[in-house]
């Protein structure tokens, strides 16, 4: 019988969005139906917007940032160089992150990961000698890497390389999430939240 | 401050992602990162097959699958109209489910819909006359529609203007989805499977 699902050029649309995080195959079908009823709506347009994507993405040279001209925004603006402070992030996601909480004139370094024997990522697959070149401009370097084993390890690892340089080294504060209820945390972050307490 | 998120191309990118049905601004933007990661391996195939798909999709003007040609693959299939059966679905995302399943030679009709007073939804915005037209040339037609208020009253719609043509006209049976436990089941499904049982 003849291929229902609609020729190869629909077929092959389908596996490749199904490898987009947080999509499967039958999402990714469930998407492609979506794009196909919203042709002119959606379709040509996301067509449009990857080429040009794909033809302006640029990592910048700097910091690991993603942006369409490198130095990228953040690396160019002189208001961030000012603040002498620099925020080591695991990855580029963690970086958005940041600046959506709006925490004030700060510039990044994207490690591109976390050290992890286990996977086979040591210090020469991470930006770590970029880093080291960099942290003589700054005053504070704030270690905001995840808090897991390897963000971690990573975090004790860069401390050590950093000895010497005089560069204040901080990490991100452990404590109750806003809006989070105690019951419901675990007694690693309690305790540690207890710890932090600060005056009323 | 320079907006963080890399430029416009980036944003615009994740405002079309997000509006697939599955993804939001936070998948969105995780979806856009993995792209931009992964730029050679599946954001530049992405690009060219949103293209491919675009210039190529057609809708079947026969049965209203979505195809590259049309009349579409499943319409010129010689052995499915030796079938003689006219599966009615509600959309194509139906028609690829029951294909999938593997059921068989048939024929389809996509209705493009149910009728729906209270969303405006009446019997010219859904293919019926088409069906009407088409219903002479099969000997059954299976209305597979969902099991739902609107599909139900679509089918009745559908029956009874079918009515004088004399073509038999059938449903999907109601029952125990296979591998799924009574004691999860509504009432109704229960009790049309009792009714529908069958001899071991």
């Amino acid at each position: 019988m003849a291929n229902a699902t609609g020729g190869p050029e629909i077929e092959q649309l389908i596996q490749l969005l199904s490898r987009l995080p947080g999509l499967g195959p039958r999402s990714g079908r469930r998407a492609v139906l979506h794009l196909i009823k919203k042709k002119e709506q959606l379709m040509v347009p996301l067509a449009a917007a990857l080429e040009r994507a794909v033809a302006a993405v640029r990592v910048c040279e700097s910091c690991g940032n993603i942006d369409t001209v490198s130095p990228c925004g953040i690396c160019s603006d002189p208001r961030r160089a000012e603040s002498g402070l620099l925020i080591v992030v695991e990855d580029v996601a963690d970086l958005w992150a940041l600046e959506r909480a709006g925490i004030g004139p700060a510039r990044y370094h994207v490690l591109g990961g976390v050290l992890s024997p286990l996977d086979g990522v040591g210090p020469d697959d991470l930006s770590i000698d970029q880093l080291l070149r960099r942290a003589p401009d700054y005053s504070e370097i704030v270690l905001a890497v995840n808090a897991t084993v390897e963000g971690q390890t990573t975090a004790h690892y860069i401390t050590d390389r950093l000895a010497g340089t005089g560069v204040t080294i901080t990490r991100l504060a452990h404590g109750v999430p806003v809006g989070g209820e105690l019951d419901y945390l675990d007694e690693g972050t309690l305790s540690q939240a207890l710890k932090a307490r600060t005056r009323f």
